[in-house]
């Protein structure tokens, strides 16, 4: 007999708003995989290979914003889940992770796939429980039931991530042939009415009146969902004070004559980072992380910043060195109370000026850079994201592909929303998490990815899934290209061996394996051609890949930062 | 300036006899990188994908018995090594696994490729260390070399294990043009002289005369390596007392006739576990774990059973629940002091007959078997064991694959040695562990393996170093063909789409693109006529793949299951 309480983890998680379930093939698991794949209710997919699993899993939950229950059996599967895990944890997003055990009295006894699965995520989960061995006695089936309740209610509390439960299971693993298989009519369900968060009133005035002596005032966003409401009340707040909106491409907060969205182009003048003009002395930024290294380096040179972050709760990051306030309310709570009253602050017009002029000439040199240039890495993302249709997905794979994208941005483009693993910012799971994305959404799912990390995680279409929406372009330059963009590695002898890795594959078998119809371009007019086709919404799921030659999306780079320092002046 | 104590790293495992090491590209790690690749002693290759990384480097450190380096960059790459982390743990293989970091200040600060990387691999590494971040004051510095000889020394430390060393590194990570690259002459070294293990003669008479009480000893090989003087030893105690001395394939003693090995087979009928005759009164046990279900639940069984276990040191599994005894010292030390004097226990002739009469039948039914049977895995398995060269290798895939190897058995060939990753017998790194293999011998290296373990770590072969010697054959059956062979999950409706997952690749385009020689065969002459030139050894890199059907493969495990249990009788 299977114990009710596992029968019953399916029940509950219905009842608390999961939806969708990830297994992965396994025996100790089955008393689970059963409970999920019967449940009416659930969506169930199955995914062999744990590490892409998991990585769909993040991509459904991150589309779905509803925590998705991942499941494998004992052993190295668990691990396996670690990266996603890891991933999560970072991104804050709920995954419930369930991995089947042995029961205690097993463990390190040589039998098969059994390891040591307790607290096996370390620090990378929000909190790991351990399901009861045996539920005969009814506090264990109390502490069943409300162990669940907990598991997922920490998953969904702000910020979200990852919770552990490891479930030791006895056999017998499946039911007898006469064996009543059902849902518990009466499970225990515990709802958690969370905080709207927000701040007293005297609190208010007092930040209100800190912020009336500030005079160069640059908002930041970091990584984060489309925001609407959000955005429109800090457009609002920079109109009414002159204080500059800096959008980075992952930030989904650029909008072109909004936001400054080619910092990323300009700042790579180096020179700039100690222009007088660019000084700010009160940074608010919220969400998560940043892509532009150059604004990184900017901001960790400001001599006399106040960093003001707004986070209603979790952990906060000190990212440039000079985290002065942690605000413990939602970004939209505070520019709303800002937006108030008259203008809290005035801005000096030359400050809100000179970031201005200098997202025209970034915007222009970009521009005009790509017009001319020859056919490159650089040019493709170019060439793809001007073509991205309207209200569709974009997924960024680490590394140079979203270094790319962040340089030319979507600013123009309405609705386009980006995604990019950038809570660990591993290659390991960029292609499952854009395939967990299409499957979550009826949008146009476009991946931009590269050589090494579409190869690597390449089980990610391995299942029965293959979603109509999505579309891979592979950037392909026959290994880590990004290591020749460095000085550093660039001169080494070990270059082409140990850095770039000299892999050799192309992507159409794996393309024609998984049922992706395969483009190869080699040049600019050909892409040209097979973009329109390929973005079309009804062409099916496709792989596009474009070879280059990495000396020579090295030479490009190079004329560009060349142009950039030339051209960028203030 | 690269810090010298990292340069020195590389220094002091080649002194310390470390001979390969396993880069992935990264540019965190790229001091170690460079301090691995540029010196001369060391044989450096590099693998871009983290999981199949470690598995090449524990089939690498299994091949040669000495400690094998693996390096990555900082995030999520760690966690890809953990599956093969875990795996060398249970199975006893030294690995010193070097994982790049950032210094403590840039954890969780939203930097890209961070995690919380120290104790990563939990209980599954002997010990964990972290380097210093700064070594400028001389304590640190030998602090820096001593934790490297601690980490090697444990890592070979009976029983053998993997090591974790994380170590923080801040820029610059390349040399400057003009920067001296060398290592230091003076490093430092701490060699550790291993006990030899042994027990005092007081207490070898005691043991000697308990033994005397015995009258129905069975002397059972757990997974271990081939090795000549023990299983000489063990031969010489069973023809002087009449014990049985039962050798699962994978434990690398099985020899026609002087061990049983068709036990998998006999113990099949269930009937024999109460029977009389078999019921021992004294199993004596060493090294790793069981393959037999069959013999370990037979084992369970039995009632007024003491359990010896010999191992020198380390963690003893009480597998069969039993254990009575652990001896600390060798195998070789036990058999070779009891083998001493005269017989120094007499066992019942009957419960010698009974087995070897037994040995004969499985072997009988087995063989007839396979004569008679239609074209199904398990016939190609046993046409492929039974094909194999003398003196060459064989890795066995989890799951199905090695099951069927278990009851065919290699007993009557000569110098073919065994191996699969039963620590925790995964199906995530067995192709890794074999191309680790044939890159650290010049004899044949044959993978027999399932079409799920095959693909789910094909990156196994994602670099440059395609082992000339290496043979894969692929058990195509499209799925987890093990499952079907269970009575519970055959009979759920989640069968084909949950369990066995339906998965519809074959291997050509994996084996096409990675350079391997690909031949299918549907049926038994074409594999005759394939095995020949297959499994020459000048024939080059090959992958033979035999499409078979799941439900087919089941039939006939139902007739051979069915024969065994009406042909089998004492």
């Amino acid at each position: 007999m299977i114990l009710q309480a596992v029968i019953d983890i399916a029940e509950i998680c219905a009842r608390k708003g999961v939806e969708d379930i990830v297994l992965s093939p396994g025996s100790r698991c089955a008393p689970l995989t059963l409970a999920f794949a019967r449940h009416p209710q659930l969506r169930v997919r199955t995914v062999p290979d744990e590490r892409s699993a998991a990585f769909i899993g993040l991509g459904i939950a991150q589309q779905t914003g509803k925590p998705v229950v991942l499941v494998c059996t004992s052993g190295t599967a668990a691990y396996n889940y670690a990266p996603a895990v890891a991933e999560a944890f970072y991104q804050n997003i709920p995954l419930l992770v369930l991995t089947a055990d042995r029961p205690p009295e097993w463990i390190d006894q040589l039998d098969g796939q059994t390891i040591r699965q307790a607290n096996i995520y370390g620090g990378h989960v929000k909190r790991s429980f351990d399901f009861p061995v045996d539920t005969n006695h009814v506090d264990s089936q109390w502490y069943a039931a409300r162990l669940l309740n907990e598991a997922l209610n920490e998953a969904v509390a702000f910020p979200e991530g990852p919770v552990h439960v490891n479930i030791p299971l006895r056999e017998p693993f499946y039911p007898e042939p006469d064996e009543e298989f059902a849902y518990s009519r009466d499970v225990k369900v515990i709802e958690e009415v969370p905080s709207g968060y927000g701040l007293p009133a005297q609190v208010w005035e007092q930040l209100k009146t800190e912020l009336k002596q500030y005079r160069r005032v640059l908002v930041v966003a970091g990584q984060g969902r489309r925001d609407e409401a959000l955005h429109d009340e800090i457009v609002r707040f920079c109109r009414a004070t002159g204080a500059v909106f800096i959008a980075d491409t992952i930030s989904n907060q650029q909008v072109a004559g909004e936001t400054i969205n080619f910092h990323d182009v300009f700042l790579g003048a180096k020179h700039l980072h100690t222009t007088e003009a660019l000084q700010a002395d009160l940074l608010i930024t919220f969400h998560k992380s940043l892509i532009s290294k150059n604004l990184k380096l900017f901001l960790r040179k400001q001599q006399h910043l106040q960093h003001w972050h707004v986070q209603p709760a979790g952990m906060v990051a000190d990212t440039f060195q000079s985290l002065t306030r942690i605000i413990r309310t939602t970004p939209q709570d505070f520019f709303a109370q800002v937006n108030q009253k008259e203008a809290s602050l005035q801005v000096s017009p030359a400050f809100t000026n000179a970031w201005h002029e200098l997202e025209m000439q970034g915007k222009s040199v970009l521009e005009g850079f790509q017009e001319n240039s020859p056919f490159s890495e650089f040019q493709v993302c170019h060439q793809v994201l001007r073509s991205l249709p309207q209200n569709s997905l974009l997924h960024l794979a680490n590394s140079m592909s979203v270094r790319y994208a962040n340089l030319i941005g979507v600013a123009e483009k309405e609705g386009v929303e980006v995604f990019a693993n950038r809570g660990t910012s591993g290659i390991d799971g960029s292609t499952s998490t854009a395939v967990g994305s299409a499957l979550s959404t009826d949008k146009l799912v476009t991946l931009l990815t590269g050589d090494m990390a579409f190869l690597y995680d390449r089980n990610a279409l391995w299942h029965n899934y293959l979603p109509q929406n999505l579309r891979i372009v592979v950037l392909n330059n026959h290994g880590g290209g990004i290591f020749r963009m460095i000085e550093g590695p660039r001169s080494q002898p070990e270059l082409r061996p140990f850095f770039e890795t000299d892999q050799r594959l192309t992507a159409q078998k794996t393309a024609e394996d998984m049922g992706l119809t395969y483009v190869r371009v080699t040049d600019a007019a050909s892409l040209e051609a097979a973009l329109s086709n390929f973005l079309n919404h009804l062409a099916g799921p496709q792989l596009l890949e474009v070879e280059t030659s990495s000396p020579e999306n090295f030479a490009v780079f190079e004329d560009y930062r060349k142009q950039v320092n030339s051209s960028i002046q203030l």
